[in-house]
């Protein structure tokens, strides 16, 4: 296999990472995808960093028997706590979804308040605010836990009075705050952007880091010369627990057929 | 140590056994105790039976290293899936919170339809309904996965609006079936025990699975001469992640003050 064909490898705590993959097919429509979902240890966002960074490291061994060209860490607590650790021992591109996240909401907002919500673990990380700051120390960041949004979009329920109000619940203190632009700094609230943008109303501006860190990775393999431009294209899709209901979940928001999801016993990598 | 001042082992995958240690304390106030929250994996209820069952024998083999005298599993996916199996390769006695619950439901209706509320994965097991008819098979029993419930409980808006209007939706079938008993069938639930109560009204019995697993645990020591009935206590807190956190939630529901909870790598057992 030469190298250019070599697949990208992307994981995930579980199914939020799926909304980076339907970037990446849509933006990278002829790259080779590996993907990897958590569902066992899900959900990362009330993990200890320890944990976090012990099993990405696990995931990251998977990942390279794949023979994978890059890596995607497609979860924003894993790259919060992991991405610099990883960064340090691995020898090819590895990126996240903060960064992209951030340098989108810089350039978005016009009154400089962004806020960030995201799960326990990202946003007690601090690391949005960090790396907005680096760009642009003027910009006030306002951050909230939304720990429930996970569980509801899990559950299904991504259209319904619940969910608004929770959302209304969560949000009023950004909302308070006068933010301009709201990051949706966890993989799985892109899937209930329609209820979120509806409370915050049409004046906030969404960014959603999943389609930025498509952007990237192109940017990225394109410098690295292992941009893929044409051919046909696999995806393997590996979970740790609960393939069935994996594939169900993915086959209802990707843009393609997934062929069947395999289990990998995670903890033996 | 003699054999009767051995500890006893209580796991859950997080935090909801802690429902049941309380009763144990209140009820068998001279018997030590180990617990073991699998903090880092929680939740189990959406996990499957194989994957339970590989990390419920990780946590029987670490307390096996404390020498308890008897385990009580104090989650009712675990007992669903690993019960009967841990039964077979232990020679010290082992009992789950399902047959204590199930048979003071049996005992506690009238007019013969019980209803269920739990997991996924407890709900999908059928293990309620199946030791129900154990005991008599003429009794209906309507069942209701309640994910929600746990992530509500973990958030702690146990009195809140959102509660009651997910636990409205959720009850809305059982309360169409005439149910005039219902089983909280995960050890998180009776922390919503009012939101529950009001809800279902004062005509339906709401059975805590985890009451009656203190008094079977009891008869079932005396039965086996290990019943210790006086003598000071201590109680150890073992977790997979995030003691901290967990030891602030212990100290709100029980009844003495934690010693400081301790990480243990559940993995290499």
């Amino acid at each position: 296999m030469k190298e250019i064909d070599a697949p990208i490898g992307v994981f995930d705590s579980g199914v939020g990472g799926l909304t980076v993959v339907r970037e990446i097919i849509r933006q990278l429509p002829s790259e080779n995808i590996v993907y990897f979902g958590d569902t066992a240890r899900v959900p990362y966002g009330t993990k200890s960093r320890d944990t976090v960074i012990n099993y990405s490291e696990q995931i990251v061994h998977f990942l390279m028997t794949k023979e994978v060209k890059a890596i995607v860490i497609a979860c924003n607590t894993a790259t919060s706590y992991a991405l610099d650790v990883l960064k340090d021992k691995l020898d090819i591109p590895i990126i996240g979804v903060v960064r992209p996240g951030a340098i989108t909401a810089v350039n978005a907002t016009r009154n400089g308040r962004i806020g960030i919500i995201a799960t326990e673990g990202t946003v007690g990380s601090k690391i949005y605010p960090r790396v907005i700051r680096e760009y642009n120390p003027e910009i006030q960041v306002v951050q909230k836990a939304c720990p429930l949004f996970v569980s509801l979009v899990e559950e299904g329920w991504t259209n319904d009075p619940v969910t608004d109000e929770v959302a209304r619940r969560y949000l009023r203190s950004l909302l308070d705050s006068n933010i301009d632009t709201l990051v949706l700094g966890c993989t799985h609230y892109p899937l209930i952007r329609k209820t979120i943008g509806r409370i915050v109303g049409e004046d906030v501006t969404l960014v959603n880091p999943a389609y930025e860190t498509a952007c990237s990775l192109r940017t990225l393999l394109q410098q690295e010369g292992l941009y893929r431009e044409s051919g046909k294209t696999s995806y393997h899709f590996f979970v740790s627990d609960g393939a069935e209901r994996f594939s169900k979940f993915a086959n209802s928001i990707l843009p393609v057929d997934l062929v069947p999801t395999r289990l990998v016993p995670i903890e033996n990598y």
